[in-house]
């Protein structure tokens, strides 16, 4: 099997784990790594053996945060996805470090859950998540003041931190920080959560899955992250949609 | 066409309201009443003309409180269901007392929305609602002890003043006090939406619409209401899940 | 010593425990029992050896709910109180049952609060509570709507369960599941928490210790709870403020 | 009257509704205007003709974030404060630019609060802020990881957005947003509202204006915001207590 193994965010105690982690799955398979990743773990002139559209399989090493920044690649590279978990976060991780002698095993046993991604477009660019959008002011010495439409219907004004539009997978996360609820994963519905709005006639919505969502900033500008990842800035709007793209996620 | 008609809680000038309502509609409509109603409303003895099942349209004079009473009717009937507005919640009413003179337009523009109901399942019993079915404690000086379960398998449990099952048409009744999200009206799902629970491990719940749950009572018992009617009481188990049976209400 | 020992809700097992209690708190000590406890766990024809009033300590053995219901005793005997705890939920318990044998160490120490209680004003009548003055819809099929009242001033209108009024003692029990914040032991202050009100324009209000609060009914009538237990109906309306008597409690 | 007059965040009309409102003022009395403002609003040589400290009354024109800027000025310059409201939110202003031509009659009426600040310490560096100080995380694409002490006594982790701890004045603000209640303004008491928290055993507490307040930094760093301006940043801990300053502000 060629795998195409990320990983990020590694203390020196981390990286010799990953380190082991690697060392074990080339037992059996061809492994590539992204070549940051590659001359921090092994040598500094390390080159990838193949890209990840051409590997089988993507593996996240690390919690959530990893995971989520694995997403990204496998989602360009259509590839399924497994998180193997060292953190204390691993919602989304199907296996542990420790499991690493059941590799093997846990992926011949498929248990694959193919997720809907978010799509975001962002003056022309598109970016996708998995797990949650948000729209939010620049610091906590601000606010937004955000219009949401759903299907181009007005539905709601959100003035005060932002928004969080996410899947059932992403429901977990930020989402229940903020108020959210836990969407089941087989619910064809995604939530838009406002977060810590000072506006009092606004709460939660449940959307079904096949509508389209867009955020316009009615003052001055708002940044939007992607599963975290800070996409763009913008005065106007952004629309968010699910993607005809989906995601083979091991769980 | 052949319309019963259903009222409650009515004040003298309630009753004065609901009485030129029914008189308009009378033009042209062939009109039937429940007994007690047509006895408050025209004279003591008065005696339905046709029954629920026979009729082609039943119709709610009231709130949203005297739509939920309806229902009970329209559901068992297997007839539509139009709510005419004199109060100062209707959300779900589709006209008020002022278009009156427009009811047959507003008939003919078929408006319909088909909705789902829920079934509740207790101690071989069976009830519908078309809002929520709440499992709660008896009164304000005690709590309950629930464990939620879906499919079968144990979600959460409950200790606090009990939980909301809602349906998407009921999500902005009681489950929006409770914290709950409003669901759109397309998304088939419904909400399990703790009511101030004690303990914090717990939150509101979106699940599909073809989920089965289970409420349990830990300790002492419940009393299940549907729809704000009282069902009944019970130590052990109530079963609510998506019925077969559909509403069509005007919107 | 003399102490005059109450007790509720006790199963048999729980009877068995108190016996032992209240039997290791003879040696040493005089005891009395309210003369239905002392029926229950001695013989039909126990006589109470002294009132509450001629002892030196109230003791309450359960756990909170116990506590509440020895607490009304100590407040009207203007005795100190302490809890043993044998249930699960013990915050106002200063010791447990496992602790009984070091019962004269502890009282020795002296580690008691006086706490502030709220007292309750309707139709004539008084209550005081410990905890919380909850005045609250009848049922979950219904609502209550009332409109509060500070010194005099409104303040707010909630559409929905009822109102929870909390000294600092009570703030973690049902005012924590109802939204309302923690408040210091030492803040003179109570918290006016709404219980899943409709209306959105309302929030938890924190108000100084000496200040005076209304409840009124707007429609129907409205329960009044003090510590858990019923005190009445109203459909005019209630006075909450604090009591001039305080309770000293071990904690 | 000597006043010295604040302003910020102007538009084209907002600096014309400014300069119209200073000329009222200019009748009667004298007035200093910090440089820039005066350079923006008269001419490109403006020098003040005088400081804060020999000003009697500080103005501020504008919102209640021209207020808050403007509150750090009275406050160094200890000197009374009022806030003359231009925008849309101004809860912390005594009147209007509309009831500019009755200024010297709402002075003369001394309608003056004197309110708790509160002081932040941040590595040898010192703070004041009339609304609240927030603990936070950089941006929306991370999280921070909070300890919070009360008089040195570990009381609750925040992992999430962070933390606000707001006086009474400041409570209807963002306090508001972030779930807190209402504090009374007579209250002797500060808020400590958990923002977006992800680890559910935490909760809104209220704590006695006496209490000093400590917030650590278990992971990586956070920024700290007095009135919404950043003060800086931290990977060790910042201290909050009530400030023996107070300010003197017209309502």
């Amino acid at each position: 099997m060629k795998l195409y193994i990320c990983a990020n965010g590694f203390t020196e105690d981390q990286l010799d784990q990953a380190k082991h982690c690697i060392e074990k799955l080339r037992i059996g398979h061809e492994c590539s790594l992204p070549e940051e990743l590659g001359r921090k773990l092994f040598n500094a002139s390390y080159v990838p053996d193949f890209a990840p559209e051409e590997a089988d399989l993507i593996i996240s090493l690390g919690g959530d945060g990893a995971l989520l920044a694995a997403a990204r690649v496998a989602i360009a590279a259509e590839r399924p996805l497994i998180g193997i978990n060292s953190g204390r976060l691993g919602y989304l991780c199907a296996m542990s470090f420790d499991d690493i002698d059941r590799f093997d095993e846990i992926i011949a046993a498929r248990r694959i859950r193919k997720v809907h991604l978010l799509e975001l477009s962002l003056d022309g660019r598109h970016a996708y998540a998995l797990n949650d959008i948000i729209v939010a002011k620049h610091n906590f010495g601000k606010t937004v003041d955000l219009k949401v439409a759903i299907e181009g219907y007005r539905d709601m004004d959100i003035r005060g931190d932002g928004i969080i539009i996410c899947t059932p997978v992403g429901s977990t996360a930020y989402n229940l920080s903020a108020g959210g609820p836990e969407l089941d994963y087989d619910a064809d519905v995604f939530a838009l959560t406002p977060i810590c709005a000072h506006n009092r006639d606004t709460h939660c919505r449940i959307v079904s899955g096949d509508k389209a969502v867009s955020v316009s900033v009615n003052h001055e500008s708002a940044l939007i992250y992607a599963d975290g990842e800070l996409i763009g800035e913008t005065s106007n709007s952004a629309g968010i949609a699910r993607s005809d793209k989906m995601l083979e996620l091991y769980f």
